[in-house]
């Protein structure tokens, strides 16, 4: 194997003995004090500040997932404190690792489905008929639709509501938004369902709406909820709930 | 081992099918479109909203730990989204496994030791001498002061004095603040060295100042490198780097 | 929610004050001082002690991963540990992210191909043809053929050509493995090209021949590989690299 | 920051088309099929071969540590595995992130406790006197001396015991062995309490006894564990528990 002449290059910024630039600007001076850590989040992402419509709706959706309960994710990180109480840092990797297919992939899967049919589908998309051609491609390969549909949320998921409210607001309500929601109901008036758009599948959209790379928008979910599980891990240190677990599922296991 | 009887209890938040209660806030109407995220992640972790001041403080922390070039962390993770593109999150979790002792365990070091200093000198400390004695103590001991030098940011560190700044401009430069620059001008003094406060350092005083929890300190370094590897694996989804680093590894200690 | 009335069963192991059960075996008594340590992982694995043919296979293939150079796992692992070094635990996690689809992947790859296609030809296959089958299938796709070809290899991976010896030698060269020697040898025929079966396709034809989950298959990788990483960090403990390559990358990539 | 001129080096092994050297010995032909798998990890980390007396104890310590019930750790990884079934490595990842200090530290600690009294001891080191040192120094720190007591396996810890059985088996039971024993039998004799030596102070023991460096004591541990966490997650696949162990417990705390 010979050494390859390729050079690293990387844009995301550079330190000089007296101030550091991130993508272009002056971090002290221009970012802190300057913009929240929603925008200093898109901006490390995408290479740009958001515009004002940007920012709410960009800040909304980061905190919409920094909660929901004590999930296995959550569990997970605080049962792997409970052993290794002097890494946090591994009790919150430990969470990550759970934020997969099953929640984060959703997110992508909706960003993928929306921003791949919009591509294809021209400047003025009929959405209605756009929705129906996705609800029989996806009922023909069996799979479910990301990002619609909720077990507890119903019959609306109120993020979802307040995301697309929130967008309309700042007239951001655009095609992938409209999208998502007319497949959702075009899915729910085939199968007599209560099928609403969940938070992932309006996080989906948003992200095709801020032009974000559908790659990356489990990104949004895996910051979003490193501040949940810093939460957890913060009530795990004052009130443990770890070891009483364990202790139950040892002790029901054992009675086999 | 009896089945114990404890009840296990949570108040981060619950859900109900029409909303979501974070921390006592109704997630959809009265956190989104209303607090950043920079706010929520202080609600999430400390169990209430910041004043206005506090936001100001807390958003400039998380914005000043972003992002600081391509550290060991960051390398890591690219390299292990390498060989597991499909596993954003875990390639994450393996960035944010380094954020250790050696950059966290040094922002928790100096809460823990301003904290302590402070919790023990009653409600009018002499900060001047304060600051000796800990610097003959630390010395004592052979060890570094945590938050105290920098190899690159010298002779200031631009991001702990623009820290500083923002807290003296919204009336939040206390006596944790106070009492590290102190130390560091003590220490300074006695060893003829170029020793400033670094943003570790400035971050574990304003951690005691805005009165959370030193053992959750680097959770803030955490949410913060979070958002930064976000954005490194995003420029290496565009412009890898990984399999070049790897192949010139490899190539070198081949040769022997 | 109701409280779901379903038990939790496990049936790995049970202790009592004076033993430990595992898979049905004493512990100290019937494993320790008796079984190897790949015997054991055959057990924990798949619920029995594997005979002594299997034996040989499983140690050898378990033996074969554990070691091959620089690997951006192996250097993951290392720049988290300069990171962290209080943490062992977190730099194998960390190099363990990496263990995803582009290596361990290809061994379930193949190991889930070899089963489908062997499932699908009743008690006595044509081999040949079989084989035929797949690479035409495959061709179709576009997508590699899992488990063949090397870039450095060539023109045979020697671990492949000894798991399989080592097979013949026992009396389990089977139909698996025959088959995914037969794929290589029609690729190669095809396309002119030199494809080799490689060790993670040797692996996913035993992983079949010994009657084990394909899906279980990249545990395999796993397990060999925290060995390896053990060794890397040893390394790095006495002679370390991570902060030279850190530098460099940061050198370079600041030179812009 | 001038580019380092440092030259990186890795003595672990080197690829060349036609075979692969581990530790100077050439892997497929020399190890495949000739060592098991324990005993490669040991070459791995220690840079040679086991005698066979060590292979013999060697090899028990790994087995002794692979299951031990539904650990937290264990949990975890199954806990993780719900949320991303896509990613075997990354809930192996969780697992191991919490052997920490509550256990692979103790056998860490235990092996640094008996490494730097037996270095300190001189070559005839007398035992009792050594042992009662250090049970009065350690109750001065008010610390439990690690790897001495266990809550379920009293009054002896089975896989402790069998750990020096073998030992003395094969001509090994030396001072390491027979100091952290006398450790037990003092602190025991002091406090009138049941004080086994567990299974990590054991290990801890047999670290040293083999020469291998405390540091790494606890990479044992890592590497046993994921052989056992391999094979949680194997039942998992087959019989899940994750989410019934989720919806438990998000409806008890919902309850409040």
């Amino acid at each position: 194997m010979a050494k390859p002449a390729v050079k690293l290059i990387s844009q995301l910024g550079r330190s000089t003995p007296d101030t550091v630039i991130v993508r272009g600007h002056d971090l002290p001076d221009a970012l802190m004090g300057h913009v929240n850590f929603g925008d200093m989040a898109f901006l490390q992402i995408t290479g740009r500040l958001p515009e004002q419509a940007e920012s709410l709706v960009f800040n909304a959706m980061l905190v919409a997932l920094v909660e929901h309960g004590m999930t296995p994710s959550a569990l997970a990180a605080r049962l792997t404190f409970a052993g290794a109480p002097e890494s946090l840092q591994g009790a919150v990797a430990a969470g990550l690792n759970g934020i997969g297919s099953r929640f984060a992939g959703t997110m992508e899967g909706a960003a993928t489905l929306l921003s791949n049919a919009l591509a294809d589908a021209g400047d003025a998309p009929d959405i209605e008929a756009l929705a129906a051609r996705i609800v029989t491609a996806q009922a023909a390969t069996g799979r479910h639709l990301p990002g619609i549909g909720h077990p507890l949320h119903r019959p609306l998921d109120p993020r979802a509501e307040r995301l697309r409210a929130l967008a309309r607001q700042v007239g951001r309500d655009g095609p992938a938004l409209q999208l998502i929601w007319a497949i959702s109901a075009e899915a729910a008036r085939r199968s007599g369902k209560v099928l609403p758009v969940n938070v992932t599948g309006a996080i989906g959209a948003l992200v095709c709406e801020l032009g974000i790379d559908s790659r990356i928008a489990r990104g949004i979910a895996v910051i979003s909820r490193t501040v949940g599980l810093i939460g957890h891990l913060s009530e795990e240190m004052a009130h443990p709930m770890a070891d009483t677990l364990y202790q139950r599922v040892e002790a029901e296991v054992s009675e086999g």
